[in-house]
């Protein structure tokens, strides 16, 4: 379907607009070049090798993935400098260390003593090291050690001590930055995190412990505050996309956003002021809870339409005032979604529509699982 | 791996107990052979060859399905007989015509006489008839001409009048059963939708048109009432599952309940009273918006925990009540979620561990897309 207008695509289909992708990514290149801070770009929004090759410049070196399934996948295609961005995981030892022994450098982190103690007892063929990323949490509140915590500093310098294992970097996700609206507030959550980051260097750098540092998230690496140029690496993921969130929190404009899901209008009903859509939650996920003005996504170019709510295979979507002029949605016509979430919508196709300038260029093919 | 307990299994995994499957499918089965109404079960929600094999009692034939997807897979696997229950897409037809052409039955379904307009324009081959359902809403709210519209009779006539097409059934979708609460108030949705099914009939009756009546939805089919003896057909899907949603409504015990996600303990957050599982939307969908006295799943065997949220891959599991016992949830810990809705679980994984008794014994594969 090359050189075809995306209209051609049965829908619902998921679309990126790979002109925009390119802009998004080359922003953030060149934003991190000029700072003297390397970008190490997160993969899992998209998981695709097409969007890898944007994002890393065509290095392929220096990413951070969410899965193992991600790492695997990415090594197989000739990438390397993989950063697995997951308190290591238990079940999945073995599995990190053939990666480790295969690739030149693949990193694990981790949050707890226990961890460390499982990667002691694996040690890597050949004498190789366990390149150990400490997470800690600057205030997210989900994984990592609390900066605060006495804890913290302890887990580093064990780390740091044990036989076969380094301790590469301090690892800090602010997803706090999420809730920030507007510029001013992902600059306070951006720059408390980097001083508690800082402060937590400069107390390893006291007991003799140098390493790198590395903040990240869409918010904040969008809006760098000058600070930003202490750290060693940033790992932001989502900003290759972005999406109604990132445009609600204030990374982006709503026409940065490079994905869309297409969907067309299957039903009409008239009794209850409604139309019906062929995206459910199989075609753009839950996220977001439908609390937008205008419910689960903003439908490009209808301001007044708000998807209100969504089962399987389809999707409600009424007018936010006033009855719905029925002859402008004939069935079939063709309605396009900007995903409150694009990790969250992406995550349900198993294939993305490429175009430039709404002409078909090409599908890119995810990985899954873990 | 068969054989091994599902200990084994790299987590988040979805699991499937067989013998639970089984149990629900056969007693489906035995339900509708015994009220003398032809049982055409939904694939929605497992999408696998084994699972429909067990739930068509395997002939392979009657099932209904809900993407086109579905029954180009179903098709080409030896299935037949197959209703694609989704208004008539417009963007679809010509794969629609393709496996008209080529099944012995495939079945449409529409509730606009726009898409009527659309199946007359695209004859058949060799005469052969467009078997087409029309869609009654009577009172779920989503698909469907509202049955006291003057419209839907028409329609009817229509369909039944127009050449190379036939009227073959009157489809209803009771889904307004998901806000009841036990067998009593699923009772009456029933028995109000096919009250005014029959009436429909009656109608149609009346205008000298006779074909098959089917209603469906899990919670009426796990509970008839005598009058569904009078329909020709029923088209439930998540019974064989089953979930928590649907241990909510009536239509089950939790211990009927065949599918469960299992997940590990990953990182302890002491400070704030959880713990992180790695198991986040990735693993099991936000549907049922977290809602339940445990949020988002039941937790199998530990009643006073609750997962409070989720992100892409991580899950905060904190106690309803009290400290949490760390020592009870070592790092690698093993935890079982029960899926709030099992439909939405099983879309986020691309293959299902099948266990009986605990003893893995083989993976089913879904297809996915539209």
């Amino acid at each position: 379907m090359e050189g075809e207008p995306i209209s051609v695509l049965c829908t619902p289909a998921l679309v990126l607009d790979v002109d925009k992708v390119k802009i998004n990514a080359q922003k953030m290149i060149d934003r991190y070049q000029k700072l003297g801070v390397q970008l190490r770009p997160h993969m899992k929004t998209h998981k695709t090798l097409e969007c890898a090759d944007i994002m890393t410049g065509g290095s392929r070196r220096c990413i951070v993935v969410s899965t193992l399934a991600e790492a695997c996948f990415y090594a197989d295609h000739g990438f390397d400098d993989i950063l697995y961005a997951y308190s290591v995981p238990f079940d999945k030892v073995e599995r990190c260390a053939a990666l480790s022994e295969r690739l030149d450098l693949f990193q694990v982190l981790l949050d707890h003593p226990d961890a460390l103690e499982l990667l002691r007892k694996r040690p890597l063929r050949d004498g190789g090291q366990w390149h150990v990323w400490m997470k800690l949490d600057c205030g997210n509140g989900r994984a990592g050690v609390l900066h605060s915590e006495p804890g913290a500093l302890r887990l580093a310098q064990d780390i740091s001590e044990t036989e076969g294992v380094e301790l590469t970097g301090v690892y800090v996700h602010c997803g706090n930055t999420y809730s920030c609206r507007g510029v001013e507030q992902i600059h306070a959550v951006a720059q408390e995190t980097i001083d508690l980051t800082l402060q937590f260097m400069e107390k390893l750098k006291a007991v003799g412990i140098s390493c790198k540092s590395s903040i990240g998230s869409t918010p904040s690496c969008s809006h760098p505050v000058k600070d930003m140029a202490q750290l060693s690496e940033v790992h932001p993921g989502n900003y290759v996309f972005y999406d109604v969130q990132q445009s609600t929190i204030g990374s982006c404009s709503l026409e940065d956003v490079a994905v869309r899901v297409l969907t067309r209008v299957i039903s009409h009903c008239p009794h209850r002021n409604q139309l019906l859509i062929d995206c459910g939650w199989t075609g753009i996920s839950l996220d977001g809870a439908g609390k937008l003005p205008t419910g689960y996504a903003v439908i490009e170019g209808h301001p007044n339409l708000k998807l209100v709510s969504m089962t399987q295979e389809h999707g409600r979507v009424e007018p936010s005032s006033g009855q719905l002029d029925y002859s402008r949605y004939p069935l079939g016509s063709l309605l396009t979604l900007i995903p409150y979430h694009s990790c969250a919508a992406a995550a349900m196709h198993s294939v993305y529509h490429v175009h430039s300038g709404g002409r078909l260029v090409g599908k890119w093919m995810p990985t899954r699982g873990w």
